[in-house]
């Protein structure tokens, strides 16, 4: 399911937390010239005037500068978060991760033998108290965060919850590993910045990528970090053998950042998704009105959507099926087994139109 | 040093295991068209049409028949590699592998805690007599083989060694990686088949990448395999998360391969790199003549010699650099602290004039 590139069409489905393809940007790519360098096994944390490039832009986007030398350029964030667990953790290490948090990050840590402890949330994010024990407890390889219009529950954390986050992290001197693909997928006002520009002397590795907000195709992404994990990261056998994990892509996408034409597209698209997430978030009160508990966010993919009676929305899946609909269940998010009255909603891969039939589709099927 | 991308001015680095930047075709990658679901996620296998393509080729390389549904594609042999070890070993496993071997493959292996046990060659390629002993006195997680041109020593696997040696691994039930990466890279006549072609039924995967028949920057390969093996990577969990490893930068290569501008110049360069090769093994057989121990390798990137009076070639790394040669010394790609009097030399990143040069500033190294 995750991967279908061609919309189903009788249903419309909300689990799929891809970027609608008819947003994909095929002509911003042409025309194309390839240096020899670009063909070339590349410098192992990629390219350095794509980096120079990069941080430009991010230093801009994030509000806070960014520069070439704490940026790898990797395959996107699976292929970063992949690297940063075989350079990290091992079979019976312990990983911190919030509940509910991304699923596939889940089967990540699973597939590695790596053991997972889930901190519960609240509305600014991952909670420190419960961090705080679990940290004394645990000897964790790494803590894993969302910060930014959290998958699957869209919340921000905020500034001062970050602030406190990267102190702990520091303390504890305990890997911090941010998964901030949607960071610059805001629709009004930024988020606070990635938390890798929070404090240079903590271990904190930033994950992010050109997948939500240019073409997942690319499989271009990066880790901002400083210091030892950087090095560390650098050092792998992987890059040692293969040089720089992006040379071509980051050739395509370099010249797009520099004429600013990537900008351009980014913000055309944080105006389709705002209309979007609009359109659902609205749809979603007019039809089930205070049967569902949301909180809209403010940017991302997802919102997430709790039955208020408490009743859980797996046993409803067959009937959505029926009535030409589908949701991500939101135990598939938890470690605790937790959030079974809840649902994830992606608003990016449908239009206006099919989210205003969705949200009558959903009302019918929690009716009754 | 394996990244240089300019070549340095004074020295010749013989010990460089990259195409000449010379040859890299730049004009082959124009015009360039991307369609919507090269930048979408893509099939977790890579693109079904890519994989069609591909195999219509590998169909006619390597003369015998090859679907797309045996291939997954990657982002080059490193990142298979990488892939495979996550999949296939954990920490305390045991790989075993030929001695000599690459390094860069023991590196990744003693980076993952992988512990490797090394089974003597002779000149048909791994010994099958130490590999059967060691199969039943370890249970390795799989064995790592280099079937044609071997790195470094050149070495290509009889057809009666390769039959046997994809036997022992249905024996035992033990996988056996193949890197075939110079599989391609013939010169004259062409090697038997990957090690993946013998027996559908044997848990054999092969790996081949575009990096030496076409351009290392694109990042792009792919595993060959039946069954169990290739179902287990294709479940992995990045893959789940990120899709297939390489869309956009298969959306650039299979044009190519459909129109036979890749197979054209892929048949130049094994023309130059057969002419570069004669060049170095021509010019040191007449600068060194019987002090130094050669066979003559029938494809790839590397020439094996050894000083025939058994003297050590890391004691001359100093005299070599004042000379302006390099190389790389035999004990690198050894897990046995072997092969000590041998050194690596690299034919492919240099041209005929600079080939030559270096042959008679080796013999000043190894003089006296």
């Amino acid at each position: 399911m995750s991967l279908q590139i061609i919309k189903p069409k009788n249903i419309i489905d909300l689990g799929v937390g891809q970027p609608d393809p008819n947003l994909l940007p095929t002509s911003l790519f042409q025309p194309l010239t390839f240096h020899g360098q670009d063909l070339a096994y590349g410098e192992e944390a990629g390219d350095s005037t794509f980096r120079q490039t990069l941080a430009a832009w991010l230093s801009v986007d994030y509000g806070k500068p960014i520069t070439a030398d704490q940026l790898i350029v990797t395959n996107g964030s699976s292929s970063a978060l992949n690297m940063i667990c075989a350079q990290f953790a091992k079979p019976g290490s312990t990983v911190l991760v919030e509940d509910p948090t991304y699923f596939i990050a889940l089967n990540l840590f699973a597939e590695r033998g790596i053991n997972v402890v889930a901190i519960p949330m609240d509305d600014e994010g991952i909670q420190l108290d419960a961090l705080d024990c679990a940290l004394q407890q645990h000897q964790p390889a790494f803590i894993y965060t969302i910060p930014s219009y959290h998958n699957p529950t869209g919340i921000t954390q905020s500034h001062e919850r970050r602030q406190a986050l990267v102190a702990l992290a520091k303390k504890y001197q305990c890997l911090l590993v941010a998964d901030e693909v949607y960071q610059s997928l805001y629709y009004q006002k930024k988020p606070p910045p990635p938390l890798a520009c929070y404090d240079n002397d903590a271990p904190v590795l930033s994950v992010g990528t050109f997948s939500k907000i240019l073409a997942p195709g690319l499989r271009l992404g990066w880790i901002q970090g400083e210091g030892a994990p950087i090095q560390k990261l650098l050092r792998s056998a992987l890059l040692k053998s293969g040089g720089g994990l992006a040379p071509v892509t980051s050739a395509l996408v370099g010249p797009l950042i520099a004429n600013g034409e990537f900008q351009a597209y980014l913000a055309s698209l944080r105006q389709t998704y705002q209309i979007r997430l609009d359109t659902l978030y609205e749809g979603l009160k007019t039809s089930m009105g205070d049967k569902l508990q949301m909180t809209k966010p403010e940017g991302g993919y997802f919102l997430w959507a709790t039955l208020a009676d408490g009743s859980h929305v797996a046993s409803k899946l067959a009937v959505a099926e029926k009535k030409g609909v589908n949701f991500l269940g939101g135990a598939l998010f938890s470690a605790n087994q937790g959030y079974a009255s809840s649902m994830r909603l992606c608003f990016a891969w449908y239009g206006v139109e099919e989210l205003e039939i969705a949200c009558e589709r959903l009302a019918q099927v929690f009716r009754g």
